[in-house]
């Protein structure tokens, strides 16, 4: 059967999902190293996700700000471990001036900064210092801020959505008076991620804590959500990190206490970016292209005229009215009344993964009638209905297949998951291409024999397992 | 009289402005070179207005996406103009590694780029890339695209707001068949910026053309909204270009037309910025603070309990419910039941300026009552209202001080802008320290004269006069 999206996921799951990014017009890569341009389409997407996640963010009581793009290295500087971990991947300002030299624009030697700066990779540290002022006495706490922004990492092994040196994400960032404040804050964002993905997203996600191997540089708790793609491999997407005292230590934030004693805070920090949008197109979309859950979809309904023997004025007529309709029910709709053709059309849409099309035709337009089919399950569930009855029931058709998502991907998981008692039979697994989550106990992933498996086959410790943290899972990951 | 704002406006209107940023708890100097921090008020008054503006340039048909923060020296390089406008402020990355070297951190020699990027001071050429290759056949213009993104521009005097090295905006970037309908987009965004300041920042704009000497760098047009600032300084506040065919020739947008032949497009550029927010401060608020309009207050009402002899927990639940009522009728309300002391509430949200305060005692509760006080008007405003009767008011209270803030801003301009036959009569108006925006022939401003006074008194050409283009407005400006 000729797919729309070649190879399938089965003959090359790495190809498919470049060839799906540019199918469905979500992005390509830029003319910048490691970097991306999101296109309008795959924008409107991560606008419905930011939306969404910044209503939940701010219930919490957490107040958006704005830190600058720029982080003095001195900053940077200050908490070893995170400087271990990121700095590696700094992309350094070193000049703020350009000259014409003998023909070639170069950085001008005389604007050569003393200090130089990073562009940001997170915001711990320019934050922590405002935070040090901004946080004087008990009263102030506990501070809750968040800013979407851009960061950058530089990256050697870019892959669209997954990793890119440039990303988008909010990273928000609390202090609290204690430890168990704190701690409960990075449980309760940790939670928040797992109950968006879920709900908006409609992906299942595994919740746990990293392992002090895989924690956040600077972090005394990592908790995690990993989600399981459909060739088995791990996407991190989430993060919630209890910070301990090492920010508040580094930078002095410290408050006036009811005891009239000066104590430092105890930080959290939280994270979601663009690399969600990966997770999303490779656990929902398949041979055919994208699978948008309604609750992102920037067309939740495409109307899709045939036209045939001149009646293209009366369809498209035709279309704007019931298109206005569903405008008026509150559903995101497109009439797509452009002059390709019909079957290009519904290609068009198909590949961008808009949840339901309806198709009209001229014996639709005379029995005041719609054709719909969901993408998720294609023709199967093709049907002719009325238009009334449709625009009644369009919400909750919506809503069906933003569940079934969910349980069809839930259900995969669970063939997914693996428990492992022997590293010799993790070893047998592997050999035998299986794929998905490997779950063993964490005390098993410490010896010199599991260091070799972690090598040859490129899996790693994702998160311990919340049920019982003496287990670990295991994977291959993006 | 003792003011919340030391110095007044009429004292020190530069020291007042920073003083006023600082006790509306704006924003702060960022520990980073000309950059701000936008503290959660701050950036609670961009949300709003962001989204609003957002909304108007969908309106006409702009998609938004995002393109990356580095662009390659190479690029910047390709229209003349345009580098020589921006290379002596860019910022420049030259390394994508750090490392500790003698217990220093500093760039990796060993990671230095062969071509480094700068940080895109704005984006006409990366998006002129894309775009030659979006941008193929006539189907596929118009081509409509808009970024919210934060830009880069090396500032040696910085002004917080008004004048930061990092800046958050909006740049639109738009592409046509034909010069004519590139030109209209420019008027057209020009004129939706017009409205929105008017209608939405309630701020009256005087709008024109850029003279040749004061165009964008790259553009045939640049169409400028100039906003009055009280001490008749000019900010210019949004502006749109006609870039001809500088870009798409730089770039190769090219697209085959109807006729089978190979054309290149014409584009436009427009933008705005949290420079607005600047504009907005300096134009509304007094010596006790900030004034905000309703439509962009982060809270239109707040409700301030007045407690006495114990009654506190009574009055913050009646506080909370006026709260509830306001909110069910769609007001952005806070009940501050702080403890802090009320007049000190009363004090904090006059200097953040928010439009209605409801002060509550024992008396108001006991009738069912509210007292309130309008921002702009002050104590004369203030009257008691039964409750019911200012739920069902509240509204058009709100649009009555949106309209009234405007107006009293377009009286205070027309105060401001003063004709000139001579340039002699101009020499001695600016030698009296008469304040504004002064009108005379342009022709008359490329004499050596004129020169001189632009650098004697910082003065310079702001716009031509749309109602009779021979003339222009000169002011000093921020």
């Amino acid at each position: 059967m000729k797919t729309a999206i070649t190879p399938t996921r089965a003959e090359n799951f790495s190809e498919w999902y470049q060839n799906l990014i540019t199918a469905a017009d979500l992005a390509e890569n830029a003319p910048v190293r490691g970097c991306m341009t999101v296109k309008p389409y795959g924008w409107a997407i991560w606008e419905l996700m930011r939306a969404e996640m910044d209503r939940r963010i701010k219930a919490t009581g957490v107040q958006n700000a704005n830190f600058p793009l720029l982080i003095p290295i001195d900053f940077f500087n200050r908490e070893a471990q995170h400087v271990a971990g990121f700095a590696k991947e700094a992309a350094v300002v070193t000049h703020y001036r350009l000259k014409m030299i003998d023909g070639n624009l170069q950085p001008d030697s005389e604007s050569k900064l003393t200090d130089p700066y990073i562009i940001r990779p997170t915001s711990e540290t320019i934050i922590g210092d405002a935070m040090s002022r901004w946080v004087q006495s008990y009263r102030d706490l506990p501070m809750k801020l968040n800013q979407w922004v851009n960061v950058m990492r530089w990256e050697m092994r870019p892959r669209m959505f997954l990793r890119t040196s440039e990303f988008n994400w909010q990273e928000g960032h609390n202090a609290f008076a204690t430890h168990a404040e704190a701690n409960a804050d990075a449980r309760r964002m940790h939670k928040l991620y797992a109950d968006y993905m879920r709900d908006v997203l409609a992906i299942p996600v595994i919740m746990g804590e990293k392992t002090p191997e895989e924690r956040f540089a600077g972090a005394d708790h990592t908790y995690t959500t990993e989600q399981i793609m459909q060739d088995g491999k791990a996407l991190q997407a989430g993060t919630s990190h209890d910070l301990g005292q090492h920010f508040s230590k580094s930078f002095g934030i410290q408050y006036l206490g009811t005891d009239g004693q000066l104590h430092h805070a105890w930080t959290t920090s939280w994270g979601t970016s663009t690399r969600m949008m990966g997770g999303l197109f490779m656990t929902h979309s398949d041979d055919d292209g994208l699978i948008l859950p309604p609750a992102v979809a920037p067309h939740q309904v495409v109307i899709i005229p045939i036209a045939r023997d001149g009646n293209e004025d009366a369809l498209n007529e035709y279309a704007e009215k019931i298109a206005s309709k569903l405008r008026a029910a509150d559903i995101r709709v497109l009439a797509d009344t452009s002059d390709m053709r019909g079957a290009d059309k519904m290609w068009k849409w198909i590949k961008r993964g808009v949840p339901l099309r309806v198709e009209i035709g001229g014996r639709e337009m005379d029995a005041s009638q719609v054709t719909v089919t969901r993408r998720d399950l294609g023709k199967s569930s093709k049907q002719t209905l009325d238009l009334d009855v449709f625009v009644a029931d369009v919400r909750s058709m919506l809503d069906s297949m933003q569940h079934d998502m969910y349980n069809a991907a839930a259900a995969r998981n669970e063939t997914m998951i693996h428990n492992i008692d022997a590293l010799a039979d993790l070893r047998a697994a592997l050999d035998a291409g299986q794929i998905g989550f490997f779950r063993l106990k964490y005390e098993q992933t410490l010896s010199p024999e599991f260091e070799g498996l972690m090598d040859e086959f490129k899996i790693s410790r994702r998160c311990l397992d919340d049920a019982d943290p003496t287990y670990v899972f295991v994977a291959k990951s993006y």
